[in-house]
């Protein structure tokens, strides 16, 4: 709760309360919801700790009454006044000072205001750019000053948490090393040393590593990362990561202080008991029922596997596509057949296109467990049984079927899962789902690059009882990590990292990166492995996505103060801008000769 | 204190007490101190928490003392045993577990380590280059080990007073705009709008106004600001500023909330009780008595002023500069006759020279107040008694004098002074001398710019009793700012901020800067104060030098984790380094074709 900094000079309007009716108290703020009734004014005097309303009346004070007639909304004003009792059916239930209000015996004007170009509190009108230009009139509003307050509360409350936990707080460089991988840094050409340039971290990665070696066992920061990303969806260019490693731990002792952490946020800020331990799903199994590694709980609507139903199918494509190795998927939408028209459904198939579905079969479940439309006729009587026994389908379902590899059928539901649960209202309001995600693989894939990457990062400890596979098949091997998923978006991830050169050499070797590639990328982690490195993990989580889910909001730029645009550009401060060649000149660098774009449009 | 994350698995070091005689544990950490006594080994078992005796014997288990017999200093083992007493006699008082010793029954070697480049706490002999290249291993030393947990303490009690006090910490953009006054900005090229440039904040002073205009009232944050500076003196291109802002207040309320902050710091962290209210100095008593603005208190060898007693001077050099608008000043240093040879004083001329002195006149002072050698021949018996009279000179003390313009006698004096303070050891250690500057002038006149500049920036308010000299005489006007000072070292600054856009416009005027270049470089800012701008002032403080005091430390590289060396180049991860073309051309810039200056030698 605020207190009072210079309580002589200033008292605060919250701090008001009906044993003060009588007294007299200054109050600065500013002016909201003007009404002038005749002899009387009215305003809703603002400050950070709420509201309090002030009367001026022609018949008490005359120069008062003759300044507040010239205030206008969000001017800048002291007051001083005696606390009353407003007059019976007048009280605002809705504020806590609603059933008081202040006589104004003298005011001052502090600060006038130009015409808003848009409303305090009514901000859901004017469309985003020009929020983002006028922020410091955004912030005013109620739902942002409170988000804003909230952020400030759940740091400090992390920090009190860890500090307590014997964790310490240590600082690592904004200003670091570029690394061949790093396509996505962003550089800062150095003037002092000219033709070279630093990078922004991604993340603290290898210096939290570097400070277990150094043996601070346990390290925490709230620090800001970079990332030079096209912003397709909702990020941004800079972002808060609450950010730990720990050494001589294992995946449970991480696990555990993880939960300790978030059981208490969800208890002190919202209120919410979550239950301990946290749910845990195996990457396979989440896969498999969920076709994500970050699987919404909040609903049902699970994958099914008909493969082994389907296996003679009557539809080639099914029965091919199995033969391929291929598997046939199924979800089930409760009264389905209700919710969506013909078109609806024809609509989907170009939505799961997108997703990078080759088709969309479906068919409706009449009485009795029978099949209708789409494909039914091609089910016999035997799959449609099995089918929907196991699907528990009933009476006005549809079921959608995706007959593909695994990874794209898994992938293609489960995102028309969450499609259907948005668009259909499957998702129940104010509920928290938070869940473990386990035994990730360690290594996948990549067609892009024609060879073995890794799924987290090199530095991530394989599985124990998997490090007889590394050899022979490594896209066998799982690794120690584990995700934090809350209602479906990734919330902290982080793993046990190799402490042991030669098993991180062997990694490197998989990952087919030569040693001297090694040495170059990574070399002073590898030297400092080499010294007596402890055991050691950490966990890693998105601070502005974690705020969002808790505030309940659609955007992370809701919960930062001073957000970029999707286009990465800032309408507030008009960053970035172009600078004088003389700026250039002094870092040894030029421009191109292509025309810039400016992307700055709305 | 430490907790034990995992207590089932481990013990910590320092956790085991006599108490615990006879007891089983595990403990986890490195080996330091590794002594063979034929059948007995003993190390020195080190982790977070602190140390432990490990006694390995050969009578007792076997494979431990075979094992222990390869174990190397800083290897990371695992220990269980039994807590005894040691023998009489083989106590450590120094130590906290130094009566107690762990007899060894099972051992396990977690990880090896290669050959030390130098040994842990024996850093001193080591260069500070190789200290920064090894620099995992340099902060396993009980000195860095301290003052980073100090560190990590420090922002911790400062978080928690300003959250006490209803401050809010909110994030500011690191990514932001360059100002055309930014010469020393970090700028980052902007891929997404190319020909674009970001600039990392030198501050967030424009931010933590725009949030008084957003009504926060109350705004703390502990965050990375970046200048690129030539590194002459201790400085670092990224460094961390305690930024705090707050409105409806006036200087004595921001005076007072610091010192609160300060007492506390002091009290907890150093168990030093600092008096309230600090010692006050106006910037003109500063400049006249100790010829600085960041005074050093801890000794005297206070500046005085001669002029008057030098106006009919023998010595022309005196009595034309006093003709001219100069003076003579001088400062005693006591019993400089027996401190200083002859050799001393020549090469004293030559160092006042680097401070911008023309020459350095002096006097010894002898039995009953005479003058002898330098000047004291041209020093009639009239200047003589009122010069030592007003120095208090005493037989053997040396008497320096400075004739030349205010600021250049002051200037020089007061370098001298210092210089003299730290040569012949005047300085008592362990003090903490604290004040406040205040009453700073708001503009100076910049000879070489040709202009009158801001002594702070241009958004300091102009102190309110000087406001009707700003049209006539804006020299003659004070700000309303204030400067903290420990031990001669600025640790702080502010000011009460102009929240007037008609004001702000005047001081435009006066440092001629038109409104289309104030609304270039600061549009956004000067907008924001015509929309309900309150009263608002704050101040920052340097982190890192702070520390650097508190901690006795010669550098603020001694209080940072991963310091820069004084080229702003990092030896532990080679940044800043060469990048691949490829992602310059990304950026839309190259390398202008000058020879890349290489300023990473040692």
């Amino acid at each position: 709760m605020p207190q009072n900094l210079n309580k002589t000079l200033r008292t605060l309007c919250e701090d008001i309360q009906e044993s003060d009716i009588g007294k007299k108290f200054t109050f600065k703020g500013w002016v909201m919801h003007y009404r002038d009734h005749g002899g009387l004014i009215f305003i809703d005097l603002r400050d950070y700790s709420g509201i309090l309303q002030i009367v001026f009346d022609e018949n008490i004070d005359k120069e008062s009454f003759k300044i507040a007639k010239k205030l206008k909304n969000e001017y800048v004003v002291s007051i001083t006044g005696t606390v009353r009792k407003r007059p019976q059916g007048t009280e605002n239930t809705g504020l806590k000072t609603g059933s008081i209000e202040i006589i104004s015996e003298s005011v001052d004007v502090l600060n006038t205001c130009e015409v808003l170009p848009f409303q305090i509190d009514e901000e859901n009108d004017v469309n985003e750019f020009t929020r983002l230009k006028y922020r410091y009139l955004d912030l005013r509003s109620k739902r942002l000053k409170e988000n804003l307050i909230f952020r400030s509360n759940f740091t400090y409350l992390i920090r009190d948490f860890l500090n307590n936990k014997g964790f310490f707080d240590i600082e690592t460089p904004f200003l670091t090393k570029s690394t061949p991988e790093g396509s996505r840094d962003f550089l800062v050409p150095s003037r002092l040393n000219e033709g070279h340039f630093f990078a922004l971290p991604q993340s603290p990665q290898l210096f939290k590593q570097i400070l277990m070696v150094s043996g601070f066992e346990r390290y925490y920061q709230i620090v800001r990362c970079f990332r030079d990303e096209d912003l397709r969806s909702d990020r941004q260019p800079e972002f808060t990561q609450l950010d730990m490693e720990m050494s001589f731990v294992e995946t449970e002792d991480i696990i555990s202080i993880t939960e300790d952490l978030f059981a208490l946020i969800f208890n002190k800020l919202l209120n919410i008991k979550l239950e301990k331990p946290f749910k845990v799903l195996d990457y396979d199994e989440a896969m498999d029922k969920y076709g994500s590694d970050k699987p919404d709980t909040r609903f049902e609507l699970l994958i099914n596997n008909l493969t082994d139903t389907f296996t003679n199918s009557a539809l080639n494509v099914f029965k091919d596509n199995i033969q391929k190795g291929g598997v046939i998927k199924a979800i089930c939408l409760p009264n389905g057949s209700n919710l969506l028209s013909r078109k609806d459904i024809d609509e989907l198939l170009n939505i799961v296109k997108d997703f990078g579905a080759k088709g969309l079969a479906w068919t409706k479940v009449g009485e009795n467990g029978l099949l209708e439309g789409g494909i039914a006729k091609f089910i016999s009587d035997d799959e449609r049984e099995k089918t929907v026994a196991r699907l528990g389908a009933k009476n006005g379902d549809i079921i959608f079927y995706q007959s593909d590899s695994k990874k794209t059928a898994e992938s293609v539901l489960g995102r028309l899962r969450l499609h259907l649960a948005k668009t259909y209202g499957l998702i129940p309001e104010g509920r928290f789902d938070i869940l473990w995600v386990v035994n990730f693989p360690l290594f996948e894939y990549s067609e892009e690059e024609k060879k073995i990457v890794s799924v987290h990062h090199p530095f991530t400890s394989p599985a124990e009882k998997d490090l007889n596979k590394l050899e022979n098949n490594p896209l066998s091997v799982k690794s120690d990590s584990y995700d934090l998923v809350l209602n479906g978006e990734e919330i902290g991830g982080g793993s046990i990292r190799i402490h042991d050169t030669k098993l991180q050499g062997k990694i490197f070797e998989i990952l087919s990166i030569s040693p001297e590639e090694a040495k170059a990328k990574f070399g002073f982690l590898l030297d400092a492995l080499s010294f007596g490195a402890p055991p050691h993990g950490g966990i890693a989580f998105g601070v502005d996505r974690i705020l969002m889910l808790l505030k309940n909001e659609n955007s992370i730029r809701e919960v930062i103060a001073f957000p970029k645009t999707q286009k990465a550009y800032c309408p507030l401060t008009d960053a970035p801008s172009v600078v004088k060649d003389i700026q250039l000149r002094e870092l040894g660098i030029k421009l191109r000769e292509t025309a810039g774009k400016n992307l700055k449009s709305e």
